[in-house]
């Protein structure tokens, strides 16, 4: 279009907003039969989010399992981390991953930017779960890891909280339900306590086998704003994104060492490959825990997974948990604040995966990408920006590039930039793959073998309108 | 607010659009003695803008001066430079920026990843200008610069561009106006032949003095989307954002290596420290031209500044040529797309200008932010979760920041955070330093002495819209 009648649309425009879709067919029943052993668990409303009293905002997961349990975690590398994020650090280092069972999350507050009274109510929520384990953690250790999520600057009303966590304790008196069980309705109401402007709970499980033998593996997660997560390890340090909090469980047996390098690999490749909207939080946290109850029986030993000792075993339990948190993962940006497109980004032909991941990264955070998703446009040369704008390990050649859009039903692709030329682009052709929910964006680089793929969603009026008066 | 809450806002919004304001007062007429001596310039239509005839789509720009001139640029570092940009850049470096006395203009189209034929036709408009020149460029060398502005991937309509180039020839038989000239009319056609989605043409002009002798300088650019600019010198390479065009004309004398030193000094702290919406374009261009025409008359030697031998001239100008390249920088964020407020993001207390400069970016582009500032919302928790969010030189303390809203009436701050830790906001007064056009986030990290200042502004459902439907 010409600038000049570019003009006129900005003084008028004609643009219409399109709703986003609703996204309840997202979450369904699960077999009993798909959920890891040795888990009890549950969600319930303690009083953190005075205004839905019916509404979950307290969840307590608890491994009941007979042999010891790993634990792993990553944490935002925001420089601002939240009191829940240092105390899980804490804890994960002073239990070396070993004998931590227990899992409390609330959502509706975030207890960031708290000070010291944020960290004295971290530890008094970790401290009220570890009283209600058997046997209790051994003396000096916390068996519990602490997740938050919600408003920041604000403190926790921890009485309420302790009060909701003693209530769900096997040897309480009370008879008010919830109570802590292994069934569907007790890992979705922990689901839905993890959420804030979620508009489903995100909950998925999975069955896998390992030389034969079946084990267990399901999770929950929420986002919706601020998603970018970048998290490592609990000693990593770098740059990040992104209210997330995910937590993946499992029945197998494998040793922390091994589950911490397995986790830190998955959480590179599905939750710091999403983008909402580009910015990152002071809580990410995704906790695993895995606590051998596949064994039949406590007397029935079962040996764990090690990276040194079973490479093969561990090869497999690494793929199976990778893909799984990215099935978690995309659950995020399918539910994206506003979100009405659920887009691929993948970059290939990289010098390395460092370089095809920024890319990835930079193109699925662009405004005017994600505008013109929203307006169903193939505006190929705001990808190609986005794709020049930020330096590679080595000078990016742009007679070599070329961009595509994948349609999600596997008909033919269309090339819209080859080998850094424009093609003649059918317009009709483009709508057709645009105006579809779900799409993928192909950039290819022609400098190497490496590639790397992102998942982000579109920009929409309903993005600003929920981020314009979040806390009002 | 609770989580709760937030997901029945999430789900009905009851937030209400608030228009962008009118930008037009920003624009009116300059005294003819506050131009620069020596330049003749017009803008017209030569058709780029097929749907609005009226609309000026080509600039040209001539120096008149018997002294030589020189000239500077800083490009885009997009790894995708539009044709324009490589042209510009071998025109400079053939010359050194010596007897560089033109520039050409137009917008509607960005000549941006059109290949040869690209290439082929920014040389055309090039040398169509140099034709026109008396005396003409000595052999072998080149004296215009071009730069183009619009649509990528779309070839130049070039024979229109060349009549209209013939047409402004002061040697044309056409006595078609306008005609090249310097009164306010032709420097305002000029700038208007640079608008793309700009509601208002940006020129202004200042005189200065640099011992006891009276200079003056006059521009003129164009932004409104694109808008993050990362620009360096021809040799330059790193990471860039925006389509920003912008031409700076002096008649102050000045070496054309010292010219480039002061540019590139103005830029980093102008164009290059401004956001619309933190995308990078494949055409960023600024060029200074100074042409000596001070001097009254050709006889008189004018004697050029030079850093090396008049450093405290240099100095003088220098300072000139940023507060100068400041106002035209904050012209294109006060007319950014669907802008509904200008904010001034000041960083302080940084151990490095780097450090302070990246803060201030980042905070200046996330979207979190934005919207915030649309919804006239207090929202520091997002300020201060950008701030964490990208690695410094040295890393953060969080206890050490503050942050506070300053208004644009000089009445007192709203601190927010105080070293680490949540004030007591009175929402009241936030709403009222919020609910203004314009207004201070100033972020203080207690680590050193070094600060920079972004210019930006929010995220309302206006960008939405423009850029919803951009090419359609």
């Amino acid at each position: 279009m010409s600038a000049a009648s570019r003009i006129s649309k900005r003084l008028v425009s004609t643009f219409t907003q399109r709703p986003t879709p609703p996204k309840s067919h997202l979450h369904s029943p699960l077999p009993s039969s798909s959920f890891p052993k040795g888990y009890i668990l549950t969600g319930t409303h303690c009083g953190i989010k005075k205004k839905k009293p019916g509404i979950p905002d307290l969840a307590l997961i608890l491994s009941t399992s007979p042999h010891p349990t790993s634990a792993a975690a990553c944490f935002t590398r925001n420089a601002f981390k939240a009191a829940p994020v240092l105390v899980s650090q804490q804890v994960l280092e002073g239990s070396g991953g070993r004998d931590v069972r227990a899992l409390v999350v609330n959502s509706g507050c975030a207890n960031a930017v708290t000070g010291k009274k944020g960290m004295e109510d971290a530890w008094g929520m970790v401290r009220a779960v570890d009283q209600l384990l058997e046997p209790p953690p051994s003396e000096g250790k916390n068996a519990t890891l602490v997740m938050s999520t919600g408003v920041i600057g604000q403190n926790l009303p921890i009485d309420k909280i302790i009060k909701g966590i003693q209530s769900l304790s096997p040897k309480s008196p009370t008879t008010q339900e919830p109570k802590l069980a292994s069934n569907f309705e007790s890992w979705e109401l922990a689901a839905k306590a993890f959420m804030t402007t979620d508009t489903f709970p995100k909950l998925r499980s999975r069955t896998f086998t390992i030389k034969g033998k079946e084990y267990r593996m399901a999770g929950m997660d929420k986002g919706a704003g601020m998603i970018h997560p970048n998290m490592g390890p609990p000693s990593g340090t770098g740059q990040l994104h992104a209210t997330l909090l995910a937590c993946i469980l499992t029945d197998a047996a494998i040793s922390p060492r091994s589950l911490q390098s397995a986790l830190t690999y998955a959480v590179d490749r599905s939750f710091n490959s999403i983008s909402v909207d580009g910015d990152m939080s002071t809580n990410d946290t995704i906790v695993v825990l895995a606590n051998g109850a596949a064994a039949a029986a406590a007397s029935q030993s079962q040996e764990e997974i090690d990276e040194e000792t079973d490479k093969e075993s561990y090869e497999i339990f690494k793929s199976e948990l990778t893909a799984f948190a990215i099935d978690l993962a995309k659950l995020v940006v399918r539910d994206g604040e506003g979100a009405t497109k659920f887009v691929t980004v993948s970059v290939h032909g990289a010098p390395t995966y460092e370089d095809a991941h920024k890319v990835a990264s930079r193109i699925s955070t662009s405004a005017l990408v994600k505008t013109a998703l929203y307006g169903e446009d193939a505006n190929w040369g705001r990808i190609l920006a986005s794709t020049g704008s930020i330096p590679l390990s080595t000078p990016l050649l742009p007679h070599k590039v070329s961009v595509s859009f994948i349609p999600s039903d596997s008909t033919s692709p269309l090339p819209v930039l080859l080998n850094g030329e424009p093609e003649i682009v059918d317009e009709v052709r483009a709508k057709e793959i645009l105006e579809k929910e779900e799409f993928e964006v192909r950039v290819e680089l022609g400098m190497g073998d490496e590639s790397a793929v992102y998942w982000t969603c579109d920009l929409s009026y309903e993005y600003v309108s929920i981020n314009g008066d979040y806390r009002s």
